[in-house]
């Protein structure tokens, strides 16, 4: 990939390496993508990114995620200036804290109230800071390989964390009911919360819906001992269904985590909770310089009024789909066997006998170099800004990316 | 204050109360302000507030920090707006990253790197993270009433939190270097850092900056066995001085938390370090879906560079020393006795013989009536945007409310 010429990409990854441990840390590192792939962006429009070598990529990463409505969206951008204008942290909240409270008290199905903070990590630790408050007990069930966040409670690494950090922490395998009601046994009557990901969207492996049968089993076990169910929507939340990622399961958990989508890119998160963590909900500490920060309150009032004017779920859905049933027929034209799995408008492609991901990489340089950003092991996001054209324009990316595979495979026969 | 008429006020916290728990969270309650205070804002501009209801403020919160140049600073907006239009939240930082960590490290004395997060808690987190990692031990040695954030392992309140949350941490009194020495001792060859704040800032109590020789013992502490000094400026950071608030003791840390006043009101926290723990830094796994927004960023480079030119610390001080003086003054005029105590820029007004802040109560609601926002508790700040005018502004109010609290005393008597 060195016939890129990411000239000015370098040099800022040579400056960073001498200002920034390792250059970058955390999820958006690009050692964690293949060579080739740019760490440093420019400008972004839409569903599109400028890298600061001034090439553009058609993003199917959507930021991680927070990219729900498309970059610079006039509706979020126009209603974040003005609050901008009026004032953005200031020594207590403005009107648009209870506009968005109230606006998602309206919209979550099971939500009777919501609080706000600024990371996924933020909420997902108040959550459980709140189900402990709230039911006096300490035990917390979280599905094993589930990513809630990067502290030392619940971060995919162990190094700097104590076992103490997770002294109270069982775990169950996502989709497996018994599993569930083991761990759920063994907290017995010390169980605080229940933790789950909307879906199963761990880190190189095929994602996973959850089963009604496991819903139920995990609100069951709530149920039981006086628990709480806590969703984490942190990744799914405004993409698979505006009222919660489980009402179509019919399963409503007591408290939810928000973040990500929830502002079209400002940084902001929330928790949502019914009636009886109300009160643990407002005796627990939990605060943030930044939290009551009014740009992006307003920026997700904006937000969340464009959703709920509808039609934002089902066109991600639609062309989730038209990608899937492309890349499906692309891959059958080439004799590629691969796994497309979660909700199409979270995308996920992984390949058939690619355990080293060779496939996988070679698939996204190939389509990188035609200007589509892809990820080979990470869920992606679609965006409202995802129009049949550019899913037309990823779809001849990912056709000649799977012949790049094809010819590879040839080679190597 | 009920003819102070929060109408429209009022109204917010009633809509609030009915999807928030207890109406607010965290320390911009409202409930933690004497009656009469606003709960919301409508705008900010410089050192003024204004409240939902049209009322102005003097304010000497400075949103608790983070507005140090004062509220829409033209050089900040203007970075930040321009930034704004290129991109925010993208897929990997943009160079403004960059040229933040190089300002920091050229700007901090002991900083050899930089990472950024959020939130203050998440910057002292990761300090705490990255000390275990680099020492491969457990125990923290933190003084006993000192403020680092809202998570299990430092929050103020124990609400949620379990015992495992703290295992490891030991106390010590600030400003005690013996107690300090007594819990290294305890910790013995398991101590991985000791932390400490700028100075000690603990709510309603007098502040007190710390002692050269505290500084060398937490200094040699450390030293003697490998571990981690680790400096909290998250509240105090750049209002004290540029290089670090203890350069002034020729102690330096190995490792700083930085937010609140870093981007002047703009989300951001970092974490600065030296040499021998960059390697720690890079391994362990901290991230956050915002972390690398580059509007922050940019913000924080606009302020940095403001802070850079020279002056502002020096105008904090003279601002800060003129108030101090004046209401001495005042208090004296009065015959009202009263401590003010810590850095000038950071003043605390609290009276003696007053246990239930009733005194402190009345001046900050007087004050308040008269257009300044007073705390009588928790420490204040000040930022540029405070002048002579200013000054002289709040202590006319001071110079009334003392009247007040010297008349309450008359009728009491």
């Amino acid at each position: 990939m060195a016939e890129m010429k990411n000239s000015i990409d370098t040099s800022l990854r040579e400056r960073a390496l001498r200002v920034v441990p390792g250059g970058m840390w955390g999820h958006l590192h690009a050692n964690r993508l293949p060579e080739g792939y740019p760490q440093f962006f420019a400008r972004a429009e839409g569903c599109r990114l400028w890298d600061v070598d001034g090439r553009s990529y058609l993003d199917f990463m959507c930021s991680w995620g927070p990219n729900l409505l498309g970059h610079h969206h006039p509706e979020v951008e126009a209603a974040a200036e003005r609050q901008a204008r009026l004032g953005d942290c200031m020594n207590g909240p403005a009107e648009a804290m209870v506009e968005l409270a109230e606006l998602l008290v309206d919209t979550i199905g099971h939500a009777d109230w919501a609080q706000f903070q600024k990371n996924g990590t933020d909420a997902t630790t108040t959550c459980v800071t709140i189900a402990r408050a709230g039911t006096g007990r300490r035990k917390l069930l979280a599905a094993r390989g589930a990513y809630h966040g990067a502290v030392p409670w619940c971060s995919p690494s162990v190094v700097g964390v104590t076992s103490e950090d997770r002294a109270h922490i069982l775990y169950y395998e996502f989709n497996d009911a018994e599993s569930l009601s083991a761990a759920a046994k063994e907290a017995g009557d010390d169980l605080a919360g229940v933790l789950v990901s909307a879906y199963r969207h761990d880190l190189s492996r095929d994602q996973e819906l959850p089963t009604a049968e496991f819903a139920l089993a995990a609100r069951a076990a709530c149920d039981a001992v006086g628990a709480a169910l806590i969703l984490d929507e942190v990744r799914a939340g405004f993409r698979l269904a505006l009222a919660g990622s489980w009402e179509r399961l019919g399963v409503r958990p007591d408290l939810a985590a928000w973040s990500k989508a929830i502002a079209n890119g400002y940084p902001l998160a929330a928790v949502t909770g019914r009636e009886w963590l109300r009160k643990a909900a407002s005796q627990v500490f939990v605060t943030g310089s930044f939290w009551c920060g009014a740009v992006p309150m307003a920026a997700g009032v904006a937000t969340l009024g464009v959703m709920r004017r509808g039609g934002v779920v089902e066109h991600l859905e639609a062309m989730g789909t038209k990608l899937r049933n492309g890349i499906d027929a692309a891959a059958a034209r080439h004799g590629i066997r691969l796994r497309q799995s979660g909700p199409v408008q979270m995308p996920l492609i992984l390949f058939e006998d690619d355990a080293d991901f060779a496939k996988g990489t070679l698939f996204c340089q190939t389509a990188l170099a035609r200007g589509v950003y892809f990820h080979p092991r990470h869920n992606m996001f679609l965006s409202a800004a995802h129009g049949e054209a550019e899913i037309d324009e990823a779809l001849a990316a990912a056709d000649a990316a799977l012949a790049a595979v094809a010819s590879a495979r040839q080679t190597a026969a």
